[in-house]
């Protein structure tokens, strides 16, 4: 088999200088370069951002496992299988919550932007990209996902092509159940500012603080709100009472994929490609949001392609077997054009 | 220590005959009476009703567990220790969907009106009970404790004093966040009538198939309508579809003990004791519900009492060893009237 | 359908009285007369003695369940479905540890002479039994399946048809797994008695609290030694330095019915009926003792019966449905003799 | 923060070329090179070989976790903290059942020769090191733990000193406790074939499918036999039947680090360092292990040094962080020598 090669780059953004969480802004972000690309030294190819999901950041989908490949040799090993080359970048939106949902927030820092405005260019300078937009997709799983999702909705001018694994949609659904669960383990925890401290400082983070976490980081992307403290935002649940805000709830729901569609079908309709899948167990209920998001695109006439699979919402990378040959199609140059 | 007595009567409700869930009109209800009762054949005794909780039925209450008492043996403890003696009664309101919450729906049975207007009478009929009000109170735990505070709310002239333990209070967080898994398992179980089949048939209830049936009895409770099939009740999610009813929860809300208070305060304020308590670490949320409705009460000034402790939902009838002996006192005759 | 009643005695047990474990010597013991019971004043009955497992006493059989009938209620089913009428008989030989394996220790008690030289005379004094082995049977499950072989191996001048569901067999397959376990978490409760106070004040007892009183019983059971601090009894372990101790775990062997075949297979081979089943996912690997055990009696030519079914150890007592119903045909008087 | 930088080494093995079962016999090794290496081309490092646990392979000690840095980031911070620098090797010796203990088994391949023969002196003649057994150790978790004791026990005159992290340790604890339900697996899963067909067919891989794998494994590496089908190993528990058989449970026991204490004491005199770690709370038993070796090094008059702490088995990379710098300076060349 041939293989590709990774390169692990250290970007400085001039975004993300300052942010408020606290985060680096030098980021460590892997780019996979195909079997090719050295030996091709005019050849440009198209290129496929992979977001990872909450937790994750660029590096993690290098992670080996025995029976879980790596992203580079999960790519080598497509491309050994037909599948067209490929670069493959990986960001690195982390934050000391756990994701930025690949936003921009008062409450974490400028992501969005980041991505689309300093990495997107930073690529395209150092690499033989092709550098448009009918060439560069996004994909991901989880917040990654959404995060795919969100470029498809307000930056299809940047990513002409998306995947969307597992991707947060219908928040009444993924994350709603877990908000009283979130107020009663703050309560606990002696409020917000004691609750991370120790959870920065355990050596274990188990399955239930990361549900906590996972609260607290939304909240930092979808309502954030400079005036408050510790962290610079509104929560949808009042941790001192349990009382329900439903205003901080409906800033929340303006960022749910569900409800953006009506805003941005067209940018939706312009994608070469829509793909989404999910797992008919997935324990955040997303399979029921994806459903419900595809009834959404088909109510707007928006084509797509739609997979269900039996399994949970963990452990599914095997699922960029799948997407990412249909991106490589779909982002491929006309026929003896490079 | 001396021992009291537990007769097993079958009581035959002409409420119950026919009703739509098709469970048994005939019912045992055990009824616990104190070590003096044969001995001082002219002397009367306050009564408490103690309701179960969801899945439970009056001769659970008897069930023996090394390590924790039956509500029999636990009684006679109190009494040894200076508790003042009562009767007890253990009604069975159970369902084929697991519980009634004690109310009337044409999905379960006219159970509100089984329990005030038969029980009640039949009781205070064949023993010896200081039958009125205010020598008359309610107990009861989880979907038991809901049951205690709807009769506190609508029959305050039937039962004068009330004892709530980790009761359904906040339906948004102790209902809602189990509905989408609730959807996506009747999904999976091919719908309703196929996946109650199942259960019925299984010999063994996985903790996931009790939530399951949990959501479809309180549907079957709060939002009845004899016009669907096949179970004669709406629910506040469309299976087949994922889609939130909101028209439907709209409906579950109204019995809701959070917002019946200020409907029904006068009756709260007419209680001779108006008990609560809750586990810290409810996994259901009631904590948070009942801070919530203990913060209501203290808005419409309702006297009453509220505890909390270091524990889960399940597994704490040991909690009667304080509640009882605190409506024991509240429902006593006046000293030398017996 | 005709109902039997129950009637809960009190036996005052001489053998029990002043026991090492400090356990009551007075015991409720539960008989079940069948529904002709009063109406044929001169009938006798054939009586199976019902043993419960680990944690259980015979009032448990009892114990009401929406989808698992109580003992009584079960019997009267099996009874309208055409079994023979039967007296059951539920003996109460639990102890501080959580049972007594039915066997005479110094450290818990007599229970083995309690129940073959005091209940069964005290039973057929007072009931209309058909007193003699050839139509008195014993059954139970899990510890109690283990005490009904030790009846059939030892007594079956007493008991002369069994019935054991998921029982104790090959002890380095049931309880030598969790013996290191055990020992961690003796080490760092403190040591023997401050372990078991903590388990005996703590409200909730955990699955990990019960495997460890598990290993504590089956001690006081297999390997008692009034010489030794506290409880009287030595452990296969050492719970201080983790040493394994294999003079101590011959001990416990000695006790194993793997073993205990060669020795009393002739009192097997006089039973009316040996039935066995067990579970094929027994989390104690039970179905491997079982087949092991099968294997020991095809090889000394002791007649029996076994089954195998798809479940685990928990929750199992339907399997009673299969097993009474043999032991009523196996212990039933010849036609027209009553 | 000054970084050092990774080397991923593909090593081509003639020792594993046809091995047993069927893995690769080119292996890819990263090696860590510390700040320093590379602006100081005549100085050279001490070199610690790091070795993984089952299911693991030394790239994974590189994976990427936001609150566990993989071990290059771990060594740079060390560094920074004044450690000395050193170079890390992390050997792949992982095979299809998970992995190979660091043995020479008929059923894997010569892994233990692989280590010791042909990956040392391939990093000596590559890398800078100082290629003594003074200043090269070696460390390594769990089954890696395991591998280091081996190497001190049998290789000291290639390993001057050694870190064990709760290592496979008193077999009759760690391993035995599984080898029921081992059998238990294999028996429903239809034998060994099928069950590892099944196995390495699934996209995921449960906890339980994990300890099956592992006793598979241990029996390759501790009692393979090339004349047995499918997979040239003996197993200590009969599948078809469950019959134990001590004659292969008595081969695991001759590699258990327990009993080759009083063989081997004097290489263990020989180490530089011996030290040793374990939690309290370890799932397989190992504190029990590591103090049942402990008291043999005491026996002996082996100068170790070992710790405990408050944790499980699991996700505990962080104890590097306090044997490396141990590790560092036993190694260090005499000052002025570099």
């Amino acid at each position: 088999m041939k293989h590709g090669r990774v390169v692990i780059e250290r970007v400085d953004s001039a975004l993300l200088q300052g942010n408020a969480a606290g985060d680096p802004h030098v980021r460590r972000v892997p780019v996979y370069l195909p079997p090719s690309y050295d030996a091709s030294p005019t050849r440009r190819y198209p290129v496929v951002y992979v977001l990872t999901g909450f937790t994750g950041r660029g590096r993690m989908l290098l992670n080996d496992n025995p029976w879980s490949p790596s992203l580079d040799d999960r790519m080598d090993a497509m491309i050994e299988r037909g599948c067209d080359e490929m670069i493959l970048v990986m960001p690195d939106c982390f934050t000391r919550f756990g994701g930025s949902q690949y936003l921009n927030s008062s409450a974490t820092g400028r992501y969005q932007d980041h991505l689309v405005g300093e990495l997107v260019p930073w690529i395209d300078g150092r690499y033989r990209t092709l550098a448009s937009r009918d060439h560069r997709g996004v994909a991901g799983k989880s917040s990654g996902g959404y995060g795919a999702l969100i470029m498809g909705l307000k930056h299809a001018d940047t990513f002409g092509a998306l995947a969307c694994h597992s991707g947060d949609v219908c928040f009444d659904y993924c994350y709603r159940p877990d908000l009283p669960k979130f107020c009663a383990a703050i309560q606990r925890g002696g409020g917000l500012e004691s609750w991370l401290k120790h959870f920065e400082a355990g050596v274990q983070k188990s399955s239930d603080d990361l549900h906590v976490l996972n609260m607290l980081a939304m909240a930092a992307c979808y309502s954030p709100n400079p005036a408050t403290r510790p962290f610079g935002l509104d929560l949808p649940i009042d941790v001192a009472t349990g009382r329900w805000r439903d205003e901080v709830w409906q800033r929340w729901l303006e960022h749910d994929p569900l409800l953006l569609v009506e805003r941005h079908y067209d940018a939706l309709r312009s994608l070469r490609l829509l793909y989404l899948d999910c797992g008919t167990r997935d324990e955040w209920n997303l399979h029921l949001g994806a459903r419900l998001f595809v009834e959404r695109l088909e109510q707007f006439r928006v084509t797509h392609e739609y997979q269900e699979y039996d399994d949970g919402h963990m452990n599914v990378s095997y699922r960029y077997d799948t997407s990412l040959p249909k991106l490589a199609r779909a982002l491929a140059p006309p026929p003896g054009t490079t």
